[in-house]
C-alpha cells in the first residue's frame, strides 16, 4: 500500500500511522522526496484500506499490487514532468530531443556540436566523460576535467547536460556540473548507485539493462524514488537477443507498455537500439509513434573519427534532417485520432 | 554469381553458358520463374565476371556475395511490386493494409468483417482456415470448406484473400481459392513447403520465424524464388526473447535492414508482434515510419468471443481508427526529408 | 481429464462414457494407440472424477492439469521404454548411444561407420537422407535411394536406423526403411507432420525446436501420442540464445525437468548442442549425469571431408573413446546415492 | 602483444622497452601484479616480435590476438591455482566445493552451516552480507556487522569465506574479513568495481553476467588482472533466455570453452543456474564432467525458512549427499580416457 502524508505532519501523528500499519503485519518504508512524504507498506494480508485512510495525517492511500509502488501509474495517474529550468522540460506535453557525441573528446568537438544543437534549437546535449568499456585498454573518457569544460561551454549556450555516472563516488563530484544524471545499461541494477542517486536533487535518466525486463527497469526506478528522488525518466535502448544483424534489438513494444505502467517519462535511444547509422533515423521516427516522450541519439561532426560508437553516429546533416522530421512526426501524433 | 538469360534463348546457347561456369568450378542452379530465366552460380573461386558476361545469351550478370542471391537488392535494385489484380498491389508506391480475424469461424463472421473492410476501403482480408496450434486439443480451423466460403464471399466484394498454408498437400487444393499464400512463423524453415510454393504462380507472404534471423528469412525467400516463383513478400511478426511483458518482441529494426538487403516488399504484423490489443495500433503506426510497405493485423467484431487470439484483436471501431491513422502517417512519410 | 478404457469395450459403453463427460461441458478426444484406448477430456469445470470413474468400462481416470495430457508423468508414472527389436531399447534401464554422420553420403561411408559402430557394440546409427538446409543451394541429401541402401547395409549388421523425416509425404515411403523417425528442430511444430506420425507404428524421436520451450516440446509429443502413436522419445539439442561462442546453447537443465514432467525417454544431442568438435565429448558426458537416457552424436571417418556439419563431428578415435567413457559414467550414475 | 619483464628491472631499461613499442604505434599499458611485471601493447600494425623480444629486460613476449590478453591461455598455458592458505586451493589439481546460504542471517544459522560443512570436510563457505535485490523493499543483508561475525565464526573452524562485494567503497571495509571477493552477476560489467579489485591482494571470483557473453566475462577478468590482481576465478551461473521452465539457463557449454580460452579456474553455480532445488544436484554433477574446477551452491538447514532463494537451496541431507557424489564423479573424471 502507498500512503501520501499531509505536508508538515507532526511526528506523533506519523508514528501513529506507522504503528497502525505495522500492526497489520506490513513492513513500512518511509520515503521523503523533494515533493512529498510517503509511507510504503509491503505485506500480504488482505486488509481494508479505509481504516488506515481515515487516520489523521493521511492525505491519500492506494493499493498497488505491482512490485514497484511509487513509480506505478496505478497510484499516480498524472504524468511526471521534469523541469530542468530555462524552459527545458522532459515529459508529456513536450517532445524532448537529446543529441551529442558518444564521448566528450575536446573543446573543439563540443563547440561544433553545441553550434549544431543551438542552430536546430535543441536544448539538451548528451556526451560521456566516464565511459564504460568492455576492454580495459579502450578509451575511458576525459573524466571530471572534461565534464567541467562541457558544463562551462554548454552553460554559455543555454544547453543542458545529460551524462553518465558510473559509480557512487562520482555522484557528488559530478553533481554541480550535470543537469541529468544518466544511469547506463550496464548499471541499471547497480543498486548502490541507484541508492546514491536517490539522495540527490537532480533528474536521473535510467537506461534499460542490456537484458533487463520492463519490470526490472521499473524496480530500478523504484530504488531511486524510494531513496528520495522523484525526478526520474526511463530510456529504452535495445535489448540483447539472438539477432546479430543489428547491434541490439530495439524493443519499441516497451514504450506503450511503460507508458501505461508508470507515470515517468519514457525516452528512446535509437543509436544503441539498432547500432547502424543509416537506420537510426527510421527507428527514431518510429519511436515517436510508439509513444516516446523523447529521443536520445548520437551525433558528431565526423562520425568516422569519433573516439567511440562512430558506426551508429549521425553527422550534422543527417542529424539536422532527423530533428526536422521528428518535429513533424510529433506534430502529426498530436492530431491522430 | 547471378545471370539473367535473354528471353527465348536456344538450348545450345544455354548449355554453353552453363558449361563455361562449371568450368570455373561453380555449381549451377537453373531457375525459371514467371518473369525470367536465371542461372545461379555458387562457388568460391575469384573470377572475372566479364568473360562470362560476354557470352551470347547473357542479358545481365552480377556478383552477389550474400548467401541469398535472387532476393538480394545487390542484384535487383528496383523494388518488387506484387500485382494481385483489380488494382490491388503490395510493394513500394502503395501502402498495403491486410486485416481480418485470426480464424475464419462462420459466414456471419466473414460478412461482418467484409462489411468493415469495404467500408474502410481495405482490399485484402486475412483469416486462417488451417490453424497451427501448440495443443492438439485446440480449434484447428474450418479447413477447405471454410476457405471455399471465404473465397466466395470475398470475391463478391472485390476483396483479396491472404491465408496460411501449412503443408505441401494443401498447396494444390487451396490454390484456386487464395490470392496470397501465407507461410506462418512455425513454417519459415519448412523447406519442402517452400519448395512446393516455388512451383506456384500465386504470391507468397513469408513470416519471419519465431526465432528466425533476418538472414534465415531471406534464405527462405530464396527457396521459393529459386523454385520458380518471384511473387514474394516478407513479414516481420515479432521474435522470441527473454521479455515476457509482451507476447513477442516486435523487431522493427528488421524493417530498414530488410528493405536494404532485398527488393521484396516488407510487411509488419503488430498483432502477433506485441500481442496486447491496446498497444497494437501504436506499433502499427511505428512500423510505417520504420519503413514498412504494409501492415497485417487482426480484427473481429467481438474480439472477446473470437475462436483464437482475442487478446490481440481489435474491434471494428479500433480498427477503423487505426486505418485512418495509418493512411495519415503514410501520407506524412512520403513528404519527410 | 484422462481416461483409459478397458480393452475390448463395447461401443455402447464407450458412448455412454463420452456422453457423460460431454454433459460436464468437457470436449472429448478419442485416442486409440498401439497399446490402449483413451479418452482425453478438455474442460474448465471443477468436477468430481469419481462419478466418471465408476462408469462401466473405465479402467483408470486421472486429473492432469498440464496442457499436455497423455505424455504427462502425472498420469503415467512408469517410464516408457521403446523396444526396437533384437534387444535394442530406448528408455530407462538402458543407456542408448546413437551415432553416425550428419548426412548419408555413399556406400563406402556407411560401411566405415557401421564397422566403427559394431566394433564398439553400438546398435543405433543416425544419418540424414533428407537434409533441411538454410540455403536452397546446399547439399540436400541422397533421398530415398540413399535410405534404401542405408537400410540394407544396416540390417546386414543388425544396426537400427534413426533418420529425419521432413514432410508428410515421406512418412509412407520411408516407413519400411527406418527404425526410428526423427523430427528435426525446424519441424518440432510442423503439426501436420506430427499428426501423420501419429498414424504410424514406428517410434518417433522429436527434437526440441531451435527456440522451443520445454512445454512446446511436450505439446508436440502430445500431437503424436493423441494421433495414436505412443512410441515416442524426446531430444534436447541446444537452443538459440545471444551467445555466439557456441553454435547453440545446450540446455541440460531441460533434462531433469523433462524427466519429471513426462514418462518419455529423453536423449541429448551434444553435437548440435555445442557445435564444436573438441567439446562434444565433455557435453555428452555431462548429459549423462544430468539424467539423459541416451546420447545422439555425429561421427565420420574424416570429419574434415563430411558433406555437412564437419566442424562438430568426431572422428572414429574420438568417438570410440567417447563411447567407452559414456559407459563408465553411466555405470557410475547407477551407483550414486 | 604481451611482455613479461624480468624481475627487478631498472627503470631505464623499462623505459627503453616502452619507447620501442610506442615507436611501433602500439599503446602500452603497464601492469604490476602480485607475481610479476608486464607490458600490454595494443595496436594494429603487423610487427616482428623478435626485435622487441631481444631487448634487455624482456623475459617473455607473446602475440595475443584476443581482446583480452593477460587472462588468455594463448599466453599462459599453465593453469592458475589460487592458494587461500591452510591447504585450501582453487584450480586444477583440486576440486573446490563452496557451499552455504544465500544470505547470512544469524549466528545460529552460520553455526549450523559451519557444522555441516566441517562434518563434510568442505573448506569454503559462501554467504551474502550485502544482497543485490531487484526490489528496494526486500531484505538487503546484514552488512558489515554480519560479515565480521561470519569471519570470526568461520576462522574458528578453519573455513574460508566467499562473499559478494557490491561497490567500490566496500572493498576496503570488507578486505580483512573475506578470503574471496565475489563479483555478482549484476556487477560483471561494473568496471569501477573491477578496477578497485585490481588493487587488492585477495582472490576475486567473477560471476558471468545475466546476459553476459563468454568474451565479456573474460574482458571483465582482464580489468582486474590489468589492475594488478592475478588472483582470479570465473563462475558460470546461468544466462537469461526465453525458457521459463527454469530460473536461468545453465550454460555448461561455457565451461570447456572457458577452460580452453583462459588459464583461470572455472567454477559453476547450479543453484542459480537452474533455480529449482530438486534438480540442483543433477546439474552440479553434470558440471563436473563438463570440466568445472569446482561448484558453488546454496544450502541452509531449513530452506523453506531462508531469507532469500529458498526455492533453490538444498537442506543438509541433500547437500551431504551431493558432496559425496561430487567427489565420486570427480574421482572418475580423473580416470577417464
Amino acid at each position: 500500500m502507498l500512503i501520501q502524508l499531509q505536508p508538515g505532519l507532526a511526528p506523533a501523528a506519523k508514528a501513529a500511522i506507522i504503528s497502525r500499519i505495522e500492526g497489520l503485519k506490513y513492513k513500512v518504508t518511509e520515503v521523503k522526496t523533494q515533493r512529498a512524504h510517503y509511507l510504503v507498506g509491503i505485506g500480504k494480508a488482505d486488509i481494508d484500506l479505509r481504516a488506515v485512510g481515515q487516520l489523521p495525517g493521511v492525505q491519500d492511500i492506494h493499493r498497488v499490487s505491482d512490485e514497484y509502488k511509487l513509480v506505478s501509474r496505478k497510484w499516480r495517474v498524472r504524468p511526471t514532468v521534469l523541469d530542468l529550468g530555462d524552459g527545458v522540460r522532459i515529459g508529456e506535453g513536450d517532445f524532448t530531443i537529446v543529441a551529442g557525441p558518444c564521448s566528450i573528446e575536446s573543446e573543439a568537438q563540443m563547440n561544433t556540436v553545441l553550434d549544431h544543437l543551438t542552430e536546430n534549437n535543441v536544448r539538451l546535449m548528451r556526451g560521456g566523460v566516464f565511459k564504460p568499456r568492455s576492454s580495459p585498454y579502450s578509451f575511458r573518457g576525459m573524466g571530471m576535467e572534461g565534464l567541467r569544460l562541457f558544463h562551462q561551454l554548454a552553460r554559455a549556450r543555454g544547453v543542458k547536460i545529460v551524462t553518465e555516472v558510473m559509480q557512487v563516488s562520482q555522484v557528488e563530484e559530478m553533481h554541480d556540473y550535470v543537469d541529468v544524471f544518466q544511469v547506463g545499461a550496464r548499471n541499471t541494477q547497480n543498486f548502490n548507485l541507484l541508492d546514491a542517486l536517490g539522495g540527490v536533487d537532480k533528474p536521473v535518466l535510467i537506461k534499460r539493462g542490456i537484458s533487463g525486463t520492463v519490470e526490472e527497469l521499473l524496480s530500478s526506478a523504484e530504488y531511486v524514488f524510494s531513496g528520495g528522488n522523484e525526478k526520474l525518466a526511463l530510456c529504452e535502448r535495445g535489448i540483447r537477443t539472438f539477432e546479430t544483424a543489428s547491434r541490439n534489438t530495439l524493443d519499441l513494444n516497451a514504450v506503450p507498455i511503460l507508458k501505461e505502467k508508470t507515470h515517468l517519462p519514457v525516452l528512446v535511444d535509437p543509436s544503441h537500439g539498432i547500432g547502424i547509422r543509416d537506420y537510426v533515423p527510421d527507428m527514431a521516427l518510429a519511436a515517436v509513434l510508439a509513444g516516446a516522450d523523447g529521443i536520445l541519439y548520437e551525433t558528431h561532426e565526423q562520425p568516422e573519427k569519433a573516439a567511440s560508437d562512430g558506426a551508429q553516429t549521425l553527422n550534422f546533416e543527417e542529424s539536422g534532417r532527423l530533428i526536422r522530421n521528428l518535429r513533424r512526426v510529433y506534430e502529426l501524433r498530436q492530431t491522430l485520432e
